[in-house]
C-alpha cells in the first residue's frame, strides 16, 4: 500500500484503501466516533474512527492529541451530503480508519497551528518549526521554491551559467559594514562575508564566461530595519558585451516569465521607464508606486514672487513649493485630521503642512488670506482644482518636500483606498546620479558602488563636475518597492582610476583594496554589466506579505538574533585563542 | 547584425556577414595577411585580415596582441582544402574581416591561455581570471553548472523543495572547527558558519515540509589537505517518513539521471551494497575502489599456529596476517622494488612487508624458510597462487593491516594499469559502527554525527555495549572516492538523550548546546533521514580531474588563502572595536 498525500485525495479515490502519514491537525469526539483532521505537506483530510471498522484503532485514536505524528490506513468514502465541507479541498470525502500507528507524540503546542494567529512573533520564531507548519507559511516557502526554479529555468534557457562565488572573501571598506571572520591559519587576519558578489561577478566576466548568475547569499551588518535581514538572498546576474537596454530587456522577460509561471499573470513588456529626476518630481520617491495617481505638483512658478513668506522663502532658499491635490476629499478631512497629517510629515523634516480646500470656485483655508486672487486663480487652473478638492502644500528644501509629500502620498493612497492591490506595476528608474556628495564628510560617495560606469559621453565631466555625471544604472521597482538594480560597469583601468580619485582614494589605498581589480582590468576585461534583484523582497510581493521574515525559512530578528537556535551565542575561550583574538574589555 | 558565437560557426554560415566579440587567442602574420584566432565562451574561430577586404581593418589588426578584446564583422568563407584544420571544430571555415574595433587592450599575460600548461598553480590562482579562460577550466565550470541543474531537475520532479538555511548560525562544539563571526549587536557573542545544514534540515522535517534539498555551502576550519577546501558545496537532502532503502533508491536514481544527462552514460541500478566490515576486509578501505580486483586475503587461519613469529605474534595480539596476490608480477618486481613498496606501507604503520614469489609450484623468498610446507601448500590453494604470482604480506594490528594493504592495493592498481578509467563504479557502504572509541580521550565519539539513528533493534545496546551498535547509515562511494553519506536520524527525544549520554554530555551541556533540538523532538517530530553528497568531489570525478580546486571558480589554497583577492587580510582597528574584539597578543 503506497502512501497518498492527504490533500490530494478526491472522489476518484472512493472505495480505495489508502495509507496516510502526517500530523493531527485536530481531534473531535462525536457520538462514539472520533474524527481527526490529518495534515501533511499537501493539505488536510478528515479521518473517521468508528468501532464497527476497528475498535482497536478507535482505542488508539482516543489517546491521540494535536500534532501527534501518525500513520493511518483506511478506506476513502463519500461523505453524506449533510456533512460535505465545501470550504475544504477534500471536503467531499473522508477516510474510515482501519488501523492507526502513533509514530511520535507531541506536547500541547504553545500556539495553534493555523493561519489567522495573533501570537507574538517572538514566540512563533522560537518555535519556528511549529510556525512553519501553518498552511500560509508552507505556501510561501513553496512559492519561494517555485520562483527560484522559474528564474533558473529562464536564465538556463538564455545561456546563463549558474556559478558559486566565495563566502569567505576580503573585507572592503566602502558601503555597509562587513561581517568579519577571524582566520586561524593567519593570525590577525580576517575574511569578510560578501555584501554582494559584485567584484567576483566582474572577475567572472574577465574570465570570459559572458553570462553568469547566482542565487547568492549576501551579508550586511547594518542596523536592521523591519525590512532588512543580516543575511539575504539576491538574484545576481552579470553579462559581457551587452548594453543597459539589453540587460533591462532580459530582466523584463525574466520577470514576465516568473509572473506567468508562479502567479499565472500576464505582464506587458516593455516596462515603463522613468528618470530619477522625474520619479522624485512626480512621486517624491526613487521607487514610485505607480498604481495610483495623485502625483506631486510643483507650484513654485506660481509662488516665485508671492507675498506669502513661507512659500517665497522656500523658493528663494533654493527649495520649492509643491502640493498634492487630494481630489474630492475636502469634506472628509477636518482641521484635526489635517493636523495629524502635519505631524506625519514632520518626521520627514517638513516644518508644516499648508492646506486649502476648494469650495465651489473658491479656495478656502488658513493660508488663503496670504495668497493673491491671481495666485489662487493660477492654482485652480494649473492644478486642475474642482469643487471639494483638498490641497496639501509643503514648502521647504527639495529633499524635504520630496520626502514628506512622497510619504504623504503613499499614506493617503492607502487610507483612501486608491491602490488596486491586484496590479503589478513594474517600472525602471534610470539616469541616476553617479555620485552623492556628503556635506559632513566633504567628499563624494558612489551612489551605487564605485564600479558603476558613467553614461556614455559624460566621462569627461567626472573630474570637473562630478555632481552632474549620471550613472549608466537602472533600478527595477515594483509597486513602490525597489526590487534591485544594476549598471554597466567600468571596464577600463583609466576610468576606474579616475573614479577612485573622485572618491578621494589615494593611489595606495586604491591599490591596497582593489589592486587585484585594477590589475585584472589590464588583461583584456570585456565591457560588462549586470543586475541584482532581492529575492526575499520579490517573494514578499508575490506572496502578498508585508514582512520579509515570512519569506525566509529561519529568519533573524531586528537585533540579528535567531530565537530558535539562540544564535549568536558565547563560545569557549579555547576557540578564541585558536583564532588569536580576545574579547575587548568594556571600557575600550 | 546579431552576434554569433565563434565556436558555433560552421559551413552553413558560408556567405553570411557576421559579428564576433571576444578575445584574441593568438595572432600570426603571413604573407601580408594577418590571422587571429578569436575566442569566446563557445570556442575559437580563425579570422583573416587582408588588404583587399579592408586596409583599415588590417592596419588595426596589426596593433592587436593576445587577449585583446575585439569586435569584428566579416564574411564567413570556406577554407581552401589545403588549409582546412581538422583538429579545430571551426576548421573548415574562416572569417574574412571587413572591420575590427578594439574594445579593450591587454598587457602580455603572465602565462599562455592554453590547457597543457606547466605554470605553477600559485601563479594561476593569482591570475585566476586568466586561468579560467583556458578551455579545459571553462568546460569544467560548465559541467558543474550542468550537473547542478540536472540534480535540481531530478529533485524538483520528485517533489522536493529547494530551501535556504542560514549561514550565520550557532556554534556547536562537536566535530571539525567552526568558523566564527563576531556579533556587533551582541558584544562577546559569535555566530558560526555551518559545517553542514544538519540541524536545520532536521528542523525542516519537523516543520512538515517532508522533502527538502539545498545545494548548500558548508564551512570547515580544518587543517587543509590537498582535497579539502575551507568552504565547499554539498547536495543536501532530507526526507520524512522514508526508510534508508527509500533514500538510497532515490539517490541512485538521481545519480543515474545525472550520469545520463551530463555524461551520456547509462548506469545500472541498484548500486551494489557492501557492509563496512566487508569493505575493510576485502579492500582495506571504507571507500573501496571496485574497478579492479586484487582484493585483500586473510591468511590468519593458515598462520594461527605458525612457527613464524612475525605472523603468529600479530595474530596473537589480536591482529591478522593478510596479503595481496599480485598476479603474474613476480618477475617484474626486484628485491629493490619490493623494498620501495615496504617504505610506502611504512607510512601507514606497517613495520614490514613480507613477500613470496611463486616459481612453478614453489613459493620462494626471504620468509619461505620460516613457513612449513603445509602452510605453503595451504596458501597456494586458498590464495589460488599460480606461477609468477607475487604475494605481499602485512602482519600487524588490523587497522594497520587494512590501511597499508588498502593503500598498497590502490598504488599497485594504478601502477599496473589494472583500472579501467572509463568505468563509474558506484557502491553503497552500509552497516557502519554508530560510535568510535577514542582511547586517548577515553570516550565515544559519533562516527557520523550525534543525530544518527542506530539500526532497528540495536537501540537496547546503546548504553550497555555501545561499541557494537551499528548506525542506520550509508555512504556512497564512486571509484574509491567517498561522495558523501547519510542516515536515518534519531527522532525520539529519549533516544537522543541516550545518545548524548553515551557521548559523555552532561544534561546541562546537552541542554545548552542542543536544547532547541531536544524541545523540537517533543512536538511531533516525524521519522526522517537524508543524505549529503559533496558536489565539488562529484564534479572532480565527472570532469576526470584530480584536483578539487579545478572544480571551484575561486578556490583557496591549502593555507585557506585566496591568492587573487588576498583574503584573508588585515582590517581596521575601528572594525574590531565595533565588534568588541581585539587581537590577542602573541605570547598568549
Amino acid at each position: 500500500m503506497t502512501r497518498i498525500y492527504a490533500g490530494t485525495i478526491n472522489e476518484e479515490h472512493i472505495g480505495q484503501t489508502i495509507l496516510l502519514k502526517g500530523w493531527v491537525q485536530k481531534r473531535r469526539d462525536l457520538g462514539g466516533l472520533i474524527f481527526i483532521d490529518l495534515r501533511d505537506r499537501s493539505g488536510v483530510v478528515q479521518v473517521v474512527f468508528n468501532p464497527d471498522e476497528s475498535a482497536e484503532a478507535l482505542q488508539i485514536a482516543d489517546t491521540i492529541r494535536s500534532e501527534y505524528v501518525v500513520e493511518i490506513s483506511g478506506k476513502v468514502v463519500a461523505r453524506e451530503a449533510s456533512t460535505v465541507n465545501s470550504l475544504m479541498k477534500t471536503g467531499k470525502i473522508e477516510v474510515v480508519a482501519s488501523s492507526v500507528e502513533i509514530l511520535n507524540k507531541s506536547k500541547n503546542p504553545p500556539f495553534m497551528i493555523k493561519d489567522d494567529t495573533d501570537v507574538a512573533e517572538d514566540l512563533r520564531l522560537k518555535y519556528r518549526y511549529l510556525d512553519l507548519r501553518r498552511p500560509g507559511l508552507q505556501e510561501t516557502i513553496k512559492l519561494r521554491h517555485q520562483t527560484t526554479q522559474a528564474i533558473r529555468n529562464f536564465l538556463n534557457n538564455d545561456g546563463f551559467l549558474e556559478m558559486e562565488t566565495p563566502i569567505l572573501t576580503k573585507s572592503t571598506p566602502e558601503g555597509a559594514r562587513d561581517y568579519l571572520v577571524p582566520s586561524r591559519v593567519h593570525p590577525g587576519e580576517f575574511y569578510a562575508l560578501p555584501q554582494s558578489p559584485q567584484l567576483f561577478k566582474q572577475l567572472i566576466m574577465m574570465s570570459g564566461f559572458e553570462k553568469y548568475y547566482q542565487i547568492a547569499r549576501c551579508f550586511r551588518d547594518e542596523d536592521l530595519r523591519a525590512d532588512r535581514q543580516p543575511e539575504f538572498t539576491q538574484i545576481d546576474i552579470e553579462t559581457s558585451f551587452q548594453t543597459s537596454d539589453d540587460i533591462m530587456a532580459m530582466t523584463e522577460k525574466m520577470m514576465q516569465y516568473v509572473m506567468k509561471e508562479v502567479k499565472g499573470i500576464d505582464i506587458t513588456l516593455p516596462f515603463p521607464r522613468m528618470s530619477y529626476d522625474d520619479a522624485m518630481n512626480r512621486f517624491g520617491s526613487d521607487k514610485p508606486d505607480t498604481r495610483f495617481g495623485m502625483e506631486i505638483i510643483d507650484a513654485s512658478p506660481i509662488f516665485k514672487t508671492s507675498e506669502f513668506k513661507v512659500f517665497k522663502g522656500a523658493i528663494e532658499n533654493g527649495g520649492s513649493v509643491r502640493l498634492l491635490n487630494v481630489k474630492g476629499e475636502a469634506a472628509n478631512f477636518s482641521r484635526k485630521d489635517i493636523d495629524k497629517l502635519a505631524e506625519y510629515v514632520d518626521v520627514y523634516g517638513a516644518k508644516g503642512l499648508a492646506w486649502l480646500k476648494a469650495e465651489g470656485a473658491e479656495l478656502k483655508g488658513p493660508i488663503a488670506k496670504f495668497l493673491t486672487e491671481e495666485e489662487k486663480a493660477q492654482l485652480i487652473i494649473e492644478v486642475e482644482v474642482t469643487d471639494g478638492d483638498l490641497l496639501l502644500f509643503v514648502a521647504d528644501k527639495n529633499q524635504v518636500v520630496f520626502d514628506s509629500l512622497g510619504a504623504l502620498r503613499l499614506k493617503l493612497g492607502k487610507e483612501l483606498d486608491l491602490i488596486d492591490q491586484s496590479i503589478y506595476n513594474f517600472l525602471w528608474v534610470t539616469d541616476w546620479p553617479l555620485l552623492e556628495y556628503d556635506e559632513e564628510l566633504d567628499r563624494f560617495f558612489a551612489a551605487h558602488h564605485p564600479f558603476t560606469s558613467p553614461v556614455e559621453g559624460e566621462l569627461d565631466k567626472l573630474l570637473t563636475e562630478p555632481e552632474n555625471v549620471r550613472a549608466n544604472a537602472y533600478d527595477l521597482v515594483l509597486n513602490g518597492y525597489e526590487l534591485g538594480g544594476g549598471s554597466i560597469r567600468i571596464y577600463q583601468k583609466e576610468t576606474q582610476e579616475k573614479m577612485f580619485q573622485v572618491l578621494g582614494f589615494s593611489e595606495e589605498e586604491a591599490q591596497e583594496q582593489f589592486g587585484f581589480l585594477m590589475e585584472a582590468l589590464e588583461y583584456g576585461a570585456p565591457p560588462h554589466g549586470g543586475i541584482a534583484l532581492g529575492l526575499d523582497r520579490i517573494i514578499m510581493l508575490l506572496a502578498g506579505r508585508s514582512n520579509l521574515r515570512d519569506t525566509i525559512l529561519f529568519p533573524k530578528t531586528a537585533s540579528a538574533s535567531d530565537l530558535l537556535t539562540e544564535a549568536p551565542g558565547g563560545v569557549a575561550e579555547e576557540q578564541l585563542k585558536e583564532l588569536s583574538i580576545q574579547l575587548r574589555k568594556q571600557k575600550d
